[in-house]
């Protein structure tokens, strides 16, 4: 381990920085190249360092790697995001346990009881949304600095894959993502941004 | 531009991704080094290209900055948040644009109308909450990536924060951020992580 907290201010270097946001895009088109399983492992091993509230990490995720596991979910795609899918070696469900509380006696240890802060179920689904949510974030971002490329989609029946994927479980689907090595087909001229004065405020 | 296509399957090396996941901490205390307007625009430049549905990138940023505008957030803080917020150097309020769809004309211009696919508010406002969130995943990384610390924080008065920021808009406060160079105090130990197996499957 060379990370040392007395460089933690460093500025990472541009190419690093087009790699994981400013030349990264949404891929609508994946290379047959397949994504091992071991990569798929260190993905998750990073994704779940990103921070949550109470340390909750409510993401959970289903890699439809066999054809027979992904063709479960094509039904379910909406439109264009059904022939997506088809390209893409990895299908992921990334999805919401909204169950979470259940392990916090694990995941929250200096707060012993801390599972009883959600007992009301409304705000422990907006809870398990917001962080679910957030590491489907931390996700993408680590895909990208593993080298792989994603296309995340929210255009699907969420109803039809819960009942498909989580049919005994308070787990229900967040989006869809694949995941495999883009190539540049399909690809859209990149859409506008809004700027800082549109989006942001320092006060 | 030193970016290329050709090479986007790097894997990024272990001290970098020791600085954006595995050894990054959420941070309780920061030092004074403060945070210059010049980094916190960067940071906007970076998250911004974060992949959101339809590009709505519907997060909104407040970067609480002077002390006349960060006393303004301290007394909606929940219990040891306010002195955490005390402590940072930046104050940033994650909000989330519940009427992202009027932007649609400009960020989405591919599909002529897109903002009419939103009409109906509660599926606009997950799509708002769902995407914020995404946006705050982005943020925090980008943050690491410029060689800051955060420390992200959902204890607090939502509606208060709503009254006293976004009084006359559809924006209302998804989380707050404590933004700038961490220090190790009141750092906590590093509370376990679900495993792969309890997470994750691979079908």
């Amino acid at each position: 381990m060379t990370y040392d907290p007395a460089t933690r201010d460093t500025i990472l270097d541009d190419t690093t920085l087009a790699q994981l946001f400013t030349e990264a895009r949404t891929r609508n088109d994946f290379s047959d190249r397949p994504v091992p399983e071991a990569l798929i492992r260190r993905l998750y091993e990073l994704t779940k360092f990103g921070p949550t509230a109470v340390n909750a990490t409510p993401a959970r995720f289903v890699f439809l790697t066999s054809p027979e596991a992904r063709a479960r979910l094509t039904p379910f795609m909406s439109g264009n995001n059904a022939a997506k899918t088809a390209k893409a070696p990895v299908n992921v469900i990334l999805a919401t346990d909204n169950d979470f509380h259940q392990h916090l006696d694990t995941l929250f240890p200096h707060a012993p009881g801390a599972k009883d802060w959600f007992g009301d179920e409304t705000m422990r689904k907006e809870t398990a949304f917001r962080n679910s949510s957030l590491q489907g974030g931390y996700f993408m971002i680590a895909a990208r600095a593993l080298g792989l490329d994603v296309g995340p989609m929210s255009g699907f029946d969420a109803a039809g894959v819960k009942a498909e994927f989580f049919p005994d479980s308070n787990v229900e689907p967040n989006f869809i993502v694949n995941l495999g090595y883009g190539t540049d087909e399909n690809l859209f001229p990149r859409s506008p941004r809004l700027s800082f004065e549109e989006a942001a405020t320092i006060l």
